[in-house]
């Protein structure tokens, strides 16, 4: 398998981890994280949370956030992909747009943007590639102020 | 090796990263981040900052970090580790204590406390583990107010 053919295998396992987000697709996303001896091993931050560690942890805060989110849509940008043997690195900037349920049944709440970058690593396994980590968190500031790298602006 | 060696040794590279920041020593830090295939493939995110790629991009990140503390120490706690192969993951709480120059020359400044959690990506490596990715992230809520996990608290 050539090392092209991996990174776009690696590519679609993070996208289809953000499209089970999207459609609310628990069983989907369950699928996509690694179990593997025993599953205590995977580990988990949401945008400004503490770490959550072992599949019990993790697979219940998505159904918390599952059950809070009406809607959501990621535009992924800036996805990067690093493999080496087995493993990979993903980082992607996640432009979210989303929306929690609204007073009126029915009725969506109203719509958030929210600019996220995630570290995503997956580790191939005879079923695909399965995520091991992922790290979430707000951008705060776009650059320092005193980074002159244009490439950060 | 057997996987408890493996352990130990990414969680003494890891503690040398922290105690290399707490020294402001650059090239102790610029030496523990991986320089394999052109060194492209590094990913580092600080605390609310945008990804960083690459060698260039994330020394020059410290170097700047550094150039604005004046005083930093970092006590970890939670401290896990995960090793798969070749590759081992990494996840902790910095709670942070720093300070930045004060307006009085040789003074100190106002010492800060900050809650941070990593999540660091290690390589094995020819000269020992190397970091891969790293990504910190602000704790904005220490859990979920319809969070009953009291592991979380």
């Amino acid at each position: 398998m050539s090392a092209r053919t991996d990174v776009e295998a690696v590519e679609e396992a993070n996208t289809a981890f953000y499209e089970a987000m999207e459609r609310g697709d628990f069983d989907g996303i369950s699928e996509l994280w690694l179990d593997a001896e025993g599953g205590d091993d995977i580990s988990c931050v949401h945008p400004g949370w503490p770490v959550l560690s072992g599949r019990g942890e993790v697979l219940r805060s998505y159904a918390l956030i599952m059950s809070h989110t009406e809607y959501i849509q990621f535009f992924l940008t800036d996805v990067r992909v690093s493999v080496a043997g087995d493993t990979a690195v993903v980082t992607c900037t996640e432009n979210i747009l989303s929306g929690g349920p609204a007073e009126e049944a029915g009725e969506l709440g109203p719509l958030v943007g929210q600019l996220v970058v995630a570290t995503n690593v997956f580790r191939r396994t005879p079923d695909g590639w399965r995520i091991w980590s992922h790290h979430g968190s707000p951008v705060l500031a776009e650059s320092d102020e005193e980074q002159d790298d244009e490439s950060l602006s």
